[in-house]
C-alpha cells in the first residue's frame, strides 16, 4: 500500500489523494506538519482565515504495532500563539490513518460566505471520497454527545476527529478531539487553539471509514519484529512504566509540590495546602477504593504497555471523566485553589465536553479568579465561568480565548504564558529548565516540548538549564516526528539503536543511532523558520516580566536564566 | 530660565528637577519621548508594569507664541500596540509646561502593593515639589466632572493632565486628557492606550501650578519676530486655513465619501448613504443655525489662527460636545451606520468622559456590531455598549480594550487595525498611501503619522504610494518634534526656511532649511529601533490579510501596494 497525501477542500467539498512529494517522504508527524506549513501556508496569515491549513499526520512509527507509539500530530498556524503549532494526541485515529495509508490529511480552503458558521458540516471520508453532510443538529453540541451520535450513525469502528462548541466558536483555547479505544472523545490535540482552526473551516467532525485499512507492510519483517520485541521488553521492565501504570500522571504531583513548583492560585505560590488530596497515592487509593467504572491503568491506544491513562469514578463508582491528568490537577486544581479530585474531575468533564484545553482554561480561570470573577477554591464558582463559555457570553469568550486574552482583557498582570500560550503545571521559577523550554520552544509554553523535572539537577540553579532544555527539546521533537509517546522513551532510552532498527526495517532506510536527534533538530529548525517568517524574534523567546521580578514564595526564587543562554539555545 | 527634566517617582511620591542631559538638548516632543524610552525603558517590558514610563514633552516650538504650535507629546511603550507610542495633543498644557521650563516630565516607578488601584492619587506640582493627594473621591469619575472639581479646588489657571475611568481600569483604548482654553478636558492624547499607562501608575490627574511660569526667552528676539510674522501671514492667507475655520475637520467628510474611503459599518464599504447629514456643509449649517453655545471656529489653544475646533450644540443651543471631529464622525458615525450629528455628538461626549479614544472605540463598536452585540445605525444600542464600559463589565472591558481585542475576543475577522491599533477614518483600500502609513508607521495605524489624502494623485494606484507615505511620515514626525499642528504646515509650507529661522532665533542654533526632514528621520529611526528591540519585524509592517483580499465595494479595490515597497520605505 502506497502512502498518500489526502487533501480535503472545504470550499469545493472534495477529497484528493496524491502521491507523497519527494521532499516529504522522510518526514512524519510533527516534522511533516512543519514542512507542509512552510511549503503551503503564509506565516503571516490570519490563523482563522482562508489561508491557514489544518494538517493531521501520523508519526513515522505510528500504526506499526508498537506500544505507546500511535500518536497523531495536528498542525497549523496557531490561533493562540500566532506561530507554528503542532499538538499531538493518543487515541485510535493515528493508527487508523496510518492503516489507510494516510501520510498526511490536509484540511484547506474556506467555507463559502455568508454566515458559514450557522451550519457546521461533518465530513465522511470513505473509499476516496469526501461526503459533506450538513450537521446543523450538532451545532453547539458537546464532544461527548457528538461522539456518541456519530458513532451511532456511522458505526463504532470509524475513526472520528471532532471539535466541541469552543472550536465552533473559534475560541483560541479550543482543541481537537479523538476517540480512545472505548469511543470516548478524550484524546485531545489540546494546545494552541487548533480547534478554532478546524472550526474556522466550518467542520464539526471528520468521520473516517476503515474499510480500506491495511496491515502495515515491513521491508524487513524479521528485523522489525526483533527490534519491536527488544523495545517492548525494555519498556516493560523500566521502573517508571509501573509507576505510571499504578499512579497515572498524578504520580508526579507530590514531587512538584515538594519542589515548590505546583501552580497555586494563579501561580502566586508553588505549594498547595491540599496537595495530599490530589497526590498520586490518594488518587490511586480513591480510584481503587471506589471501584465501579474506575481504573488506574487504562490505555489510550491499543496495546499500550504503560497504560498511564485512567478512568476516574465518583463515589457511586460511575465514571466522571477519563483521563484525569496531572496537568489538569495542577491548572484546574491547585491553580484554582481546589483540593478535591471530584471537583476537578467534574470541571475536567465540562472542559472536555466544550472542547477546551484544560491547561489554557485552568490558567485563564486562575487569572479570572485573581480579577475577582470567581472564588478560589470554589468549584461552583469555576463551573459558573465554564457555563459562561458554553453560553458564549462575553466573559465566556474572554476566558475561552485563553490566559493571554483573559489577563489583558480583565486587567491582570500575572499572566502565566509564553508566546501567548499558558504555562503547563510547573512554575518556571522552581523548575527553571522547563522555564527555558516555555520561553524558547517554537510552540510556546509547553512542558511536552522539553520537560526537565526528571533530570537529577538543582532545578533552582540557573546554570546549565538551557543546555538541558535544548537536549530535551531536540529529543521530544524527535519523539513527535516518530509518533512515540513521551513515556516510550523509558523503553527506547534503555536500548539505543532500536528506533533506527525499526525505521530501517519498516521503510528500508539506512538511518543511524542518532536519528531521533537528527529528526528533532530538523523539526525545530523548520519551526523556528516558520516563526521567523511570522514575525517572531528573540524577544519572543522570553518569559513575561513578572516571572523574573516576582519572587515565588515557595522557593524564594525568580526565573533568572540569562538571556544569552536563551538566545544561544538553538545555536548547535 | 534653564529648561529642565522633571521626574515624578510614584513609589517615593517625589519630584526631582534635573538639568537636561547633553544628548537630549536638541530633541523635543516626539523625538525626546523616543530618546528617553530608548535610554530608560526596556522595550520588552509589560507596558502597564513597573518598568514603563509616561513621558510628556512639549515640542521645540511649543510655548513660543506661534499660532498652532503649542502641542504636547505624550510617550511611552504602548499598552495597545506593544511598541513605541507618541500621541500629541493641543490644549493649554504644552505651552504652560514650556513656560515652566519643563523639557520633559517623566512619570516613573510603580505604586506600592497591595491593591494600588483602590485609591487613585492626584499629583499637585508646585514650586519644585510634588504633593500626592489621595483622591478616592475621584475614582471612576468621568473626565468632565473630574476637571470641573479639580479646577474648583486648584483654580482655573492650573494646567491639568487627567484620565477617565477607562484609564483607571487600564483599558487599552484609554487616552490622556488636557484642558482647552475654556477648561474642557477635550484635548486628548488619544491613541495607543497611554491612559492605561497613566492609570497603571495609580495617578488620576496631575495638576500643575503656574506661579513659576516665565515668558519665553529668545536668543535673537528680532529675528524670531520676523520669522513669526512671516509664518503667521502665510498661514492666514492659505486657502485651507479658512476652510478649516469655516467647516472644522468635518469638512473632509464629503471628499472621503466621494473617494469611497469613508469607513461604513465596520469597514464593509466606503460610502455612506447618510453622508450628506454628516458633511462639513451640513455640520456648519447646523451649528450656525442652532446658535447658542455652538461655534465652528473654536481654538484649542491660545492665539490659533486656524481655529479648526468647534463646539457642537443641541437643538436647544446647549453644548453637547467640543470638538466634534471628522475622525469621530467616521468611526462613531458612518462606521456604526449612524447618520445623525446629534447622536454622534452624544456618543462622543461619553467617550470623552470615559477617557477613551473615539477612533479605537468606534472601530471596536463596529466590530461588536458585526458580531451582533449592537445594531448598526442605532444610537441607543451603541450607548448601551458604552455604558458597559462605564460599568466595567466583561463586554465593556473587551470593547474598551480596542479593536484588536474586540475582534479576537468576539470572533470577528474584519479587524481594522495595524500593529493592533485601529485604522483612522480612511479606508486603506481607497486611500492607499494612508494604508502604507497605517502598515509601516512605528506608531501603528494612524492618519496623523502621514496622511496622503490631499496629494493630487490617483489614490487607487498602488504605485508611488510608499514614496508619498515616506515623505509625509518624515514631515509629520518633524511636526511632532516641533509641536506644530498638522495644519501649521499650511503656513510653513508656503515660506520654506521659517522653521529653521524660528529655531535658530530661539535657541541660538544653526540649523538649515531641511531641519524638519532631519528631525523627522531621526525620530522615525529611534522609534523603529525601539520597536525592533520590542520584537517588531517587517511582518509587523503589514495590513491585516482581509485588507488585501476583501474587495471594498465602493471602489472595487483591495490594498495592493507591493510588500517590497513597504519594506523599502525606511531605506533612505
Amino acid at each position: 500500500m502506497e502512502m498518500q497525501i489526502w487533501r480535503i477542500d472545504v470550499a469545493r467539498q472534495s477529497l484528493k489523494r496524491d502521491p507523497i512529494p519527494e521532499g516529504w517522504i522522510h518526514l512524519g508527524g510533527r516534522s511533516l506538519t512543519a514542512r507542509i506549513l512552510l511549503d503551503e501556508v503564509n506565516p503571516s496569515c490570519d490563523p482563522v482565515g482562508p489561508s491557514n491549513k489544518l494538517i493531521l499526520a501520523p508519526g513515522l512509527l505510528t500504526g506499526l504495532v508498537l506500544s505507546s507509539c500511535d500518536r497523531l500530530s495536528a498542525g497549523g498556524k496557531s490561533p493562540l500563539t500566532g506561530g507554528i503549532k503542532e499538538s499531538n494526541a493518543g487515541g485510535v485515529t493515528g493508527a487508523i490513518l496510518a492503516g489507510l495509508g494516510v501520510k498526511a490529511l490536509i484540511l484547506e480552503g474556506f467555507p463559502k460566505q455568508p454566515d458559514p458558521w450557522a451550519k457546521p458540516w461533518v465530513i465522511v471520508l470513505s473509499k476516496g471520497e469526501a461526503h459533506f453532510e450538513p450537521a446543523a443538529g450538532l451545532a453547539g453540541i458537546g464532544t461527548y454527545e457528538t461522539a456518541h451520535r456519530l458513532r451511532k450513525t456511522y458505526g463504532d469502528r470509524t475513526a472520528i476527529i471532532l471539535i466541541g462548541p469552543a472550536g465552533e466558536q473559534k475560541l483560541r483555547g479550543a482543541g481537537i478531539h479523538n476517540l480512545d479505544p472505548e469511543g470516548r472523545p478524550s484524546r485531545i490535540h489540546a494546545r494552541g487553539g487548533l480547534g478554532a482552526l478546524m472550526g474556522s473551516k466550518g467542520i464539526k467532525a471528520i468521520v473516517i471509514d476503515r474499510s480500506e485499512e491495511h496491515k502495515p507492510a515491513f521491508v524487513d519483517p524479521d528485523r522489525y519484529r526483533r527490534a519491536q520485541k527488544q523495545y517492548l521488553q525494555a519498556l516493560l521492565t523500566h521502573p517508571q512504566t509501573s509507576i505510571y501504570r499504578d499512579y497515572s500522571t498524578p504520580g508526579i504531583l507530590g514531587t512538584c509540590n515538594a519542589f515548590g513548583a505546583l501552580p497555586t492560585r494563579n501561580f502566586s505560590t508553588g505549594t498547595f495546602e491540599d496537595a495530599d488530596l490530589l497526590s498520586g497515592e490518594y488518587f490511586r487509593q480513591t480510584v481503587l477504593g471506589r471501584g465501579g467504572d474506575g481504573g488506574v491503568s487504562h490505555h489510550c491506544q491499543a496495546g499500550c504497555a504503560i497504560r498511564c491513562s485512567n478512568v476516574f469514578p465518583g463515589p457511586d463508582g460511575k465514571e466522571i471523566v477519563s483521563a484525569l491528568e496531572y496537568e489538569t490537577l495542577g491548572l484546574m486544581g491547585s491553580n484554582l485553589g481546589i483540593g478535591s479530585l471530584d471537583s476537578i474531575a467534574r470541571l475536567n468533564w465540562h472542559a472536555n465536553d466544550l472542547g477546551l484545553d484544560t491547561i489554557e482554561l485552568g490558567a485563564a480561570l486562575g487569572i479570572a479568579a485573581e480579577a475577582g470573577y470567581m472564588q478560589f477554591g470554589n468549584e461552583a464558582s469555576a463551573q459558573k465561568l465554564i457555563d459562561e463559555i458554553r453560553l458564549n457570553t462575553p466573559l465566556g469568550r474572554i476566558i475561552g480565548n485563553g490566559a493571554h486574552i483573559t489577563g489583558t482583557g480583565l486587567g491582570v498582570r500575572r499572566i502565566p504564558a509564553a508566546k501567548r500560550q499558558a504555562f503547563s503545571a510547573y512554575d518556571p521559577r522552581a523548575i527553571k529548565g522547563s522555564g527555558v523550554t516555555y520561553a524558547t520552544s517554537p510552540q510556546g509554553a509547553d512542558h511536552t516540548a522539553g520537560h526537565t523535572i526528571r533530570a537529577k539537577i538543582d532545578h533552582l540553579d540557573p546554570r546549565g538549564q538551557a543546555v538541558l532544555s535544548r537536549e530535551l527539546q531536540i529529543k521530544m521533537a524527535g519523539c513527535d516526528v516518530l509518533g512515540t509517546c513521551i513515556f516510550a522513551n523509558f523503553g527506547f532510552g534503555s536500548v539505543p539503536g532500536t528506533i533506527a532498527e525499526l525505521l530501517n526495517a519498516r521503510y528500508g532506510w539506512d538511518v543511524g543511532e542518532d536519528i531521533q536527534q537528527m529528526l528533532g533538530k530538523q523539526t525545530l529548525g523548520m519551526e523556528r523558520e516558520f516563526n521567523r517568517r511570522a514575525g517572531f524574534t528573540s524577544v519572543h523567546d522570553r518569559l513575561p516580566e513578572w516571572v523574573s521580578s516576582e519572587i515565588l514564595p515557595s522557593t524564594g526564587s525568580v526565573f533568572d536564566v540569562p538571556k544569552t543562554d536563551l538566545d544561544g539555545l538553538f545555536d548547535w
